[in-house]
């Protein structure tokens, strides 16, 4: 397991960059602050559509902007620096540049010579926080501060509201919330206010300046995470950079880098200086390969260090698994599947060994006051998760959950930012248990959730049955989905892995917020249905998820360009094409009077929704008798042409 | 379009054959008719799992099975000819063999020559009932009588309960069935309960005698459904003959035959006399073929016929969409995607030009009285659902529906067994309403739905999109699952594509049952989760639904054979494993007294489920100090060893 880093890790990192198929980039500046520049993709449709650009939400930074010169070595521009020292000029002076911890050996598990990945060329000073005026996001909205990034992410939620509204009063639409309180349109005002409340966060390291912000809770898009991460056995820097840009790419709003083994610093930095979304670390892997991977001798000092190490990188959010106490871990003996989470079993290992109470749950003050300092995010990790469906929702896990709403006061009383992560493996009937009572012990802090997998019985096939339960949690209220690739449980995703997890998360995302009634998800579906009717093979490829599988699916069958075009699909043949008979009935009900449609139908029927019932055979004859001649004329002229 | 037949059509077909992996295929006998062998797969654990095989499902057939020769020439064995001609015997003489129909070259779309299919070789007299003594499955059901089939499918169900239990009385677990009533062990006379009631289908047509019978209900095991089926495009007689072979090797529980283009009946005839599941078909396919293409062409007579030659052929259940009727046409004007069913289209076609009812519809009676005399099974066909989710729940889908209900009691009242299919396109928060409203209109009968897709943006991904729809409903009611496959919109399925589609909808079929709480779901969950756990490699891949392509995933990764008895993965590698650090925490409560572990987390704290709190500080440390010498000794020796 010591192998020599490939020296493909030493050269730049190749990324995909350029426009998404049909796609162009744009940026729009909010009314509120004009000077920012907000992205979002529009996919152009065939003249033939007769449809305006369709707004689609995007994650994928600069690389998509072929306008852009994309330097790897450089790093991406750093607009956020400037918005960070100008506020903190303006409400009391509470950020500092300063030289930042040195960088030591064990920082990189000790890796010397080839066996050294590079360090990224750059240095930047990093920023920090001093004193009690506003730093994290948290605290400037609890102070009634509307920041640059709340302006920027409530633009970025809006993509498309407007769109669909044409200026008038947009709605939402009418889905089951269960409770959410989704707005019609989202205002910089409402941002601060779900931010000061707990109830949503904006993880942004104040040194992470290459950062688009993205705002995650209940009452916005769903959001998803992709975990990427070198280990002890397989990968290098190289890939995992290109496997952060090919995330975002495909759609991760957020991307944890979960590297153990060698190497984690300088990794973490190519990544950082590299990535437009915010960046999750667990910090306790590092600290582990500091102490040579012998749980027992973490001690808090080496764990603090850390810490600080990510914080000055710009580490947007750290997973800390602060309520896996000592009490618990007794209620883990008897599952099926015992503690799975890394983090988990680390602390338990460390407690069992001492006989100590976790020093996460001890120091975990002191945590908030350096994360404060950097506005780094909890993202409060769930050590006692359910590794099986068997083990789902049983004492240890709520034990957990119930200390992490208790952690949450804490860190929010402190100033900082708060998500709660989430199983895991959970049976349908189980999930929305879930949900409620991570609300309830919660207080509302954003739910961030690890699928949950709905069944144990299909590796290899895990983003699925994971997507399941993705959706559904989504559904009920989760603010961010954390991906699984086909790959769970059996081995380390590559690149495709990365790109059909992230695809199915964006579609269990999507699912989630159609069924809340965002007011603007179905334009998307609808504009992809549209053209799925007319035929416009390209414009569905180019609407869909991932155009490029679509597209190559579509041509296994039929590869000629001509079938682009054609009016049938492969499914059905040229000459027996419902989509076409239902240009005919269209032809036809536009033929009809209301009267005859009545005939038909009653209108009655038509209003009772589910309590309607069909015409009597009395009414359609009647109707029928007046239509009769229009029908005589219609009926020779009216099937479909392409098979001739 | 008029392509030559590939000259492979013309030769036997080749099929997958033999065990699955680590797996062997058994026969019990059940109590009530120790004649019959019934079929079931036996997954065998590696020795140091300590457990008994766990027994799984199988759809398979004698393919599976190494002690049976395979000739797809002769077709399987034909058991069931005696078992319906004994019955017939005893109860009315209910039976007779004929000499059935003349194949007429429309049958295969006129196709000569090259063009023509080769004819399965061996031809079998049909059988047909004949007076008013019980013919199908419905009828003896109301009439008291057990067959064999019914004793077939018990034993089928109960598979794993019996060892679950061990003896002991079985329980239904702790699940949310919404209002259905599993029970804890599956009777024959439950079985014949439930068909009398018409709550339970088992498709087989007399004439289908190579049959391994099933049963499809709410109350039953989700089963699921693929489709194969050439077109005018592309695909031949061997492709569709294999892929049926393939799909129920996967777990198809249901074949449906969705043929269009020359040929149809040829391929058809390879299929049934070489399929161990139920074969669906769409008749009026075949009749549009008949002539050429042209709905308003269509008549009841070519119909009629049509339904006759497809019963001597053995199609065990027929899609007929006889509840789009004239009076709904013009509700679907406004829709987004308007009448995407096949079935659908073509009757709306026919009505518009001719301005009359539907003739299945006006038909139906004597449509009844065909299919009862060979006990083929209505699916009755939902012409109108939404293709997409903005057309999800309208008037034309639920007017519909309530026809479907109108028809079910005419179909009873026949003597036939009915299922109900469904949606389609449908969002999360619409789908409960769908199972709510087929029960009430339906008056219970099985329903039957495709997928449905939760969101319309993921082409190439559609069969996720709609396993997530398809395990909701499943849960939900729904007793059976038509599969997507990832081609879905885009093209006809390959061999991997059926397969994914298969493996998707097990997987979400097997997630409804875990919900419903189905007294033996979770067995194999927990069987697999155990391995998982232990390490067990090879048992893992063994007890997944697709052991291929789980073992590939994990060989990408660690391709060692040393690796899959390793006691690490490629996510954590060697020296940092969670899984190990839990058989720790198993030795650490072993050695906890009762009053020690109330001390860390007090029992009343335990048992209050949600409500439970943790520990007081001060009760955790008194138990501190019970246990501190303990620990002195355990400390120091249990990391893990496996990196060393």
């Amino acid at each position: 397991m010591n192998k020599p880093i490939d020296q493909s890790a030493f050269q730049t990192p190749t990324v995909t960059t350029g426009a998404l198929p049909s796609s162009s980039k744009v940026y729009t500046a909010p009314d509120a602050d004009p000077t920012l520049r907000v992205p979002h993709r529009l996919v152009h449709l065939h003249e033939s559509a007769n449809e305006p650009d369709v707004p689609v939400y995007d994650t994928s930074g600069p690389y998509s902007d072929p306008s852009v010169t994309i330097d790897v070595e450089a790093g991406l521009a750093r607009p956020r620096t400037e918005w960070v020292l100008a506020r903190a000029a303006q409400y009391g002076n509470s950020v500092e540049a300063y030289d930042g911890r040195e960088i030591k050996p064990e920082d990189n598990g000790g890796a010397k010579g080839k066996f050294l990945a590079r360090e990224f060329p750059i240095k930047n000073q990093p920023l920090r926080g001093v004193g009690d005026a506003p730093i994290t996001q948290y605290e400037f909205a609890k102070a009634g501060i509307i920041t640059k990034e709340m302006i920027y992410v409530a633009e970025r939620e809006n993509l498309g509201r407007k769109a669909m509204v044409d200026g008038a009063e947009a709605k939402v639409a009418a889905g089951e919330s269960f409770g959410a309180e989704i707005p019609a349109f989202v205002t910089p005002e409402f941002v601060r206010s779900e931010i000061a409340r707990g109830r949503a966060v904006i993880p942004a390291n104040i040194n992470h300046p290459e950062l688009e912000p993205q705002i995650i809770g209940r009452n916005f898009l769903v959001k998803i995470n992709a975990n990427i991460g070198n280990s002890a056995v397989a990968s290098s820097v190289e890939e995992e950079v290109d496997k952060m840009v090919w995330a975002t790419r495909w759609g991760a709003d957020n991307v944890m880098d979960l590297s153990t083994g060698r190497n984690i610093h300088n990794t973490r930095e190519w990544i950082i200086r590299n990535s437009p979304v915010p960046i999750g670390t667990v910090p306790i892997y590092q600290a582990l390969e500091k102490v040579n991977g012998v749980a027992e001798d973490l001690t808090w000092e080496v764990y603090r260090d850390t810490l600080i190490e990510q914080c000055e990188q710009g580490v947007d959010y750290f997973t800390i698994h602060a309520g896996v106490r000592l009490a618990y871990i007794h209620l883990t003996a008897n599952r099926v599947c015992g503690i799975v989470s890394r983090g988990g079993s680390i602390m338990a290992k460390w407690m069992l060994a001492r006989h100590e109470e976790s020093f996460l749950y001890t120091n975990f003050p002191e945590i908030c006051d350096i994360m404060r300092r950097y506005d780094v995010t909890f993202s409060l990790g769930d050590g006692l998760r359910p590794g099986a469906v068997a083990d789902a929702n049983d004492r240890a896990q709520f034990a957990e959950l119930e200390t992490l709403g208790e952690l949450t006061k804490i860190a929010w009383a402190r100033g900082c930012q708060v998500m709660i992560e989430g199983p895991g493996h959970v049976p349908m009937h189980k999930i929305k248990v879930n949900m409620d009572k991570q609300l309830k012990e919660c207080h509302e802090a954003p739910f961030y959730t690890l699928g949950p997998l709905t069944t144990d019985i299909a590796p290899g096939y895990d983003h699925i049955t994971s997507g399941i339960g993705a959706a559904m949690i989504g559904w009920f209220g989760t603010s961010m989905l954390c991906y699984v690739t086909p790959k769970e449980h059996l081995g380390l995703p590559d690149r495709d892995d990365v790109k059909v997890g992230v695809i199915t998360y964006k579609l269990a995302a999507h699912a989630a917020d159609l069924a809340k009634g965002h007011p603007a998800a179905q334009i998307r579906d609808d504009a992809l249905s549209r053209a799925r009717f007319e035929f416009r093979w390209e414009d569905q490829f180019n609407l869909a998820l991932d155009p490029e599988t679509a597209k190559d699916f579509h041509d296994q069958t039929l590869p000629k360009d001509a079938h682009k075009t054609a009016h049938f699909c492969s499914m059905c043949g040229p000459k027996f094409c419902s989509m076409e008979i239902t240009r005919e009935v269209r032809e036809y009900a536009d033929g009809l009077s209301d009267n005859e449609k009545a005939a038909l139908y009653p209108a009655d029927a038509q209003t009772r929704g589910e309590e309607g019932a069909p015409a009597t055979d009395r009414e359609i004859k009647e109707g029928m008798d007046e239509m009769s001649a229009k029908f005589k004329e219609l009926g020779g002229q009216i099937y479909l042409k392409a098979g001739e």
